[in-house]
């Protein structure tokens, strides 16, 4: 089933260029759309090492709606998994309906490298194999959808490929020493695939030696397979804005004096800004050491929590990116906070935090946080005052347990200007495939950004704190914040560790 | 805080019985309409060694209704919980809104067992104590109520209590290591409750050196407790049933047939019984033999996955409450399988109880379970033929999964004549702690008793397996049906080590 290709295919930067904007705005469009629907969709990157799984999963996770997809890196199992039957972790990384999983190791990854080392005969393989066919049956059969990606390198490909992650730092442990096995991981992952290719969860090889061809093949299927579920229905309707919409969000007098008085954002120079050079090299710079620094935590068992709060547009998701380009996706979690599930609704409003932090060496960063309490909650009077009020409180001693065992809690405010806001805004309005991100509530906040400027000015004087420090970030130039943002953590991290 | 009480106070057998009836009746009226509130109920149980902590926590679920109250023992933390923040276990723990959860052992036993054993210098210690105050403070402030409960045993007593659990096999590995510490723990716990004893959180401490006397006690500051939450409304309407209602319900010509149609029911023998005098015996035999099977079954890491279905009124609590008698509250979770989460509705059918699975040496016993799809789901039509179809299939290979680590599963259906059921219907009407127990769903349901009795044969025959057998339980006798069930259960542990 892998045979080595006659020649590699490629994809041409032009072409890669040409193609892309149309299937990231067919992408998103589709991700939205799977949100209405009662059925999950599950994505299985794997392959061969150095073949850029890694590197595919943070693409499909640029591409696709951060608060819609969750990544789950199956490695190192816990003991609360190594004592339950082997598929309890795979159970507990399920997406649930309208969501995608992206599955970065899987239910393959275990009986392909056991059978690779000897360490299973081949009839128990082949057993393991069929659990596999008939659990992914028995999801399909409730509706959901596998999308099964393998990634495949011609093995000198692979040498080289693995020859440049050891420079940039991005190599795993037990990487070259599966190397040293190609021929029989090929031999065995072939029959892996041959024993699970099902008409319900079929297999796609992709050549993954160029990673234009190998992204853009991945994007198109992911695409494919999601319409065809989808029945191909019409587009969904995107909320088209009316000029009377923007004028009256343009922000009048009323707002001004807010910002006078805002004693904290006042401060944060907005008119620093970054060049395109300077950018490229900078964050290229900030991302190899942070991507070093990462695997320094992780071997000292420390972890990051990573707070981003902001202004709407204020970039929140494209900085997330643009730091998580940086790890190695087995090492961090990105938790996008949005309305609560009734189980969440059913406890304290800490609670759903606390569930999802990190084990020791991984990082959690959320996409907003437990400080809509102090902000949204606050301001649309959701929260009486006597609740935001001792929030403060609260969040302190929250902070300190999360700092308490040598792990590095950083905050991050993403300031823009109204205008520069509103400028977004109206972009947005016009780039189809960012037209998702703009909401009837966007318009609604930004006309209380004086409540909203209040709220930050005493979030941050209440709450900014040695081990559990809050970085202001010049957003006006999206590039300078990328880049402070980066190298802010790598700064930060280089102290702790 | 903690001083010797002149003399025991003493509960004598007769007052005792006199008082319990309207005790549990108001206990569990008051636990009932707990339910449609917004905030939850945590009880803690502390205290000395032997001083009858579990046995108080066997009580309380015992009086209250098993499907609106989790008991957490903290004991022997997971990798998962060791590598995140202190609290975090205790967060996992917390009982959502409308709901009781007991902790046994909780945020006070580390503090106080370090600081007993010069782990925690004094300084250290009142750290740890204000924790606790905050965080309870946080929760109060939300809503939760908490009811701690401190048991305090004199010196000699607790010699005497634990040579008695001694020999009945009953004891924890550090009980007498603890109680050599005796006169620093009793200082040790009364600086921490002294420090914790907050308005909103207060202590109760309770002479436990009489069984009787601490038990009616804790009943009578729980029921309190929720009733001055509750503001003391009135009592909520318990369903009235009609004469009509019961003529209506009478098993009918229609319902005969099929009786004799079910090939698997129709083989069990509803005349078995016990006398009183031989249950009391044979239950108690068995409850030990059963009570030291679990620890040795905790030292070899197997776990035991229980099923319990039945009838309505076929006594699945009741027997489920006399298993757990003799097991150690610290060994097993009961779960009780309701109407799903939104969470769970959001997944496979399966997922929400691969989430309770337990730990290795743990147990879980559900009451109700994944058979609900092959039985209600199938006769109400809430699930396709094609769907309940193929969940037998699944179910197998979920319970194949289950077994393969060395793991006992074993199923109960504990089967009742419809005149049984009906005799039962109606002494629920009469007693009034039982009435909380009948809803119109059971007479529903009554009406279909042809259409579950296909099912269940249907159940049993395609699920009933070696590593994972059904045993269909004789009920019309209860006492039959108890012993028969912690006999089952110990019998096979037995062979399974």
């Amino acid at each position: 089933m892998l045979k080595p290709a006659a020649s590699a295919r490629k994809v041409s930067p032009a072409r890669y260029d040409d193609a892309l904007p149309k299937l990231r705005t067919n992408l998103l469009n589709a991700h939205f759309r799977l949100r209405e629907q009662k059925f999950p969709l599950i994505i299985i990157v794997s392959g061969a090492d150095g073949a850029g799984k890694g590197e595919l999963v943070q693409r499909l996770n640029e591409w696709l709606d951060p608060r819609g997809v969750k990544t789950h890196a199956f490695w190192n199992p816990s003991d609360e998994e190594r004592e339950r039957p082997e598929y309890w972790r795979f159970w507990r990384a399920l997406p649930p309906a309208g969501r995608m999983g992206i599955l970065f190791g899987s239910w393959y990854t275990e009986p392909i490298i056991k059978r690779v080392m000897h360490k299973l005969k081949g009839r128990r393989f082949e057993t393991a194999l069929d659990r596999i066919v008939a659990f992914e049956k028995m999801l399909t059969d409730e509706g959901a959808v596998i999308l099964k990606l393998w990634l495949h390198l011609p093995k000198p490909a692979q040498k080289t490929r693995l020859k440049k992650m050891e420079k940039e730092g991005r190599i795993a442990p037990d990487d070259w020493k599966h190397y040293k096995l190609y021929d029989r991981f090929t031999k065995v992952s072939g029959q892996a695939l041959a024993h699970t290719d099902t008409a319900t969860a079929p297999w796609h090889i992709i050549d993954a030696s160029d990673r234009r061809h190998r992204e853009l093949t991945a994007g198109r299927l992911l695409l494919n397979t999601l319409q065809a579920r989808l029945k191909l229905a019409a587009l969904p309707k995107v909320k088209t804005v009316t000029a009377a919409d923007l004028v009256a969000a343009v922000p009048t007098a009323k707002a001004a004096p807010a910002r006078k008085v805002s004693s904290v954002l006042g401060k944060v120079d907005l008119t620093q800004k970054l060049t395109a050079v300077e950018y490229e090299k900078q964050l290229a710079h900030e991302q190899v050491r942070l991507s070093k620094l990462a695997w320094a935590a992780y071997e000292k068992k420390r972890s990051m929590i990573l707070v981003f709060e902001g202004w709407d547009a204020g970039g929140k998701g494209s900085a997330i990116r643009r730091l998580t380009q940086a790890m190695d996706p087995r090492l961090y979690n990105v938790v996008g906070i949005a309305a609560p599930t009734d189980e969440e609704r059913a406890q304290h409003y800490l609670w759903r935090f606390w569930r999802h932090l990190p084990r020791a060496g991984m990082s959690t960063i959320f996409d907003r946080s437990w400080y809509g309490r102090v902000l949204v909650e606050r301001v649309e009077h959701f929260a009486t005052p006597a609740q935001w009020g001792r929030a403060y409180g609260e969040i302190a001693e929250f902070e300190a347990q999360l700092a308490e065992p040598g792990n590095m809690v950083h905050k991050f405010w993403i300031h823009i200007s109204p205008e520069e806001q509103l400028r977004r805004f109206k972009e947005r309005q016009t780039v189809a495939y960012k037209q998702y991100k703009i909401t009837d509530e966007d318009w609604r906040n930004r006309e209380k950004w004086p409540d909203y400027a209040l709220a930050v000015d005493e979030m941050v004087e209440q709450t900014d704190v040695p081990t559990a420090p809050w970085t202001l970030v010049a957003g006006n130039d999206k590039k300078f914040a990328r880049v402070q943002i980066v190298r802010t953590i790598a700064q930060r991290l280089e102290e702790t560790l």
